[in-house]
């Protein structure tokens, strides 16, 4: 994992693949599956929607700090399996076979065998609506990584494995942030 | 277009695809394009990240309606297109050769060339963090169409299309809503 550059980490969100989300209590770490996730500026900020139905939430809201981390094809075990069951009965780094690195800025971890780690703090808390706000602190990146693509939840228990990419770079030079 | 079940809707805009959004306000139609998009539950209820800055922001705030466009591949251009000038200034359906359909609740018109269209009326503007929240009421899906893969904008102007699918359904049978 080496440290990209902050401002260019929305592209690891903006393509709307399902991620990891990792924090930590103060005793123990956890990870949850998370589909629902939405880009929200450069800075970069992003949006969560989850609630007290997950088991991260109580860490998330308390610690207000979290990872986002994205998982490639040959995670989607992994990624199913953390979905499917609870932090309150499982160490799902250990179930699943998950290593925890130190991130730079908080106690929720990264994970190893992610292709890119976010270091997260939450800046917003909106109950009602069940959205977390967060804003980006630090970038990771494997660049070691072979299998870079990512999969994308349709929610009915089937995902769909990145294809070829277009390039429009030239057509929307005028709308991308600096440096990207 | 034909009428789909309104509560699968959500694996529409949970796989995180680059969608159209229709307004019109009271004169024209109009259309952006948006990533920056969340599912937020299953009813389904959706968040776009959107304000001033778009044209669009004033009819869908006034208006309080629109209509999220699923388009595919084939549709590259006029989504980059779409995405890179004004409807102060263009009219999007004529520029880019869009066919505005009725909508059945709502003024805001479907798109017949997308693959599918949700009508979704708005529920809470929230001006501080630029979350407009949506409910959808109908949601239309083109069965006749041949090309059924969506784009995800991974923000650099650079696009990534749907490779294939894998299925966890058995995995996830307890965690997913009833119907779908």
């Amino acid at each position: 994992m080496e440290k990209m550059d902050l401002h260019t980490a929305f592209t690891l969100l903006e393509p709307g693949p399902v991620i990891l989300v990792t924090t930590h209590d103060g005793h123990k770490s956890n990870i949850m599956t998370i589909s629902w996730t939405m880009v929200m500026d450069f800075t970069p900020s992003f949006a969560l929607t989850t609630g007290p139905w997950n088991y991260s939430y109580t860490a998330l809201t308390q610690t207000k700090e979290c990872v986002l981390s994205i998982p490639t094809i040959d995670l989607l075990d992994q990624v199913v399996g953390v979905g499917t069951c609870s932090g309150s009965t499982t160490d799902k780094f250990a179930a699943f076979g998950l290593t925890p690195l130190p991130a730079e800025h908080i106690k929720a971890p990264l994970i190893k065998e992610c292709l890119a780690n976010i270091e997260c703090r939450v800046t917003e808390i909106m109950p009602e609506q069940h959205i977390v706000v967060l804003e980006g602190l630090e970038a990771w990146f494997d660049k070691e990584r072979q299998e870079t693509r990512t999969l994308h939840a349709k929610g009915d228990g089937t995902f769909i494995v990145d294809g070829h990419q277009l390039d429009r770079r030239e057509m929307m030079r005028s709308k991308l942030p600096d440096g990207v």
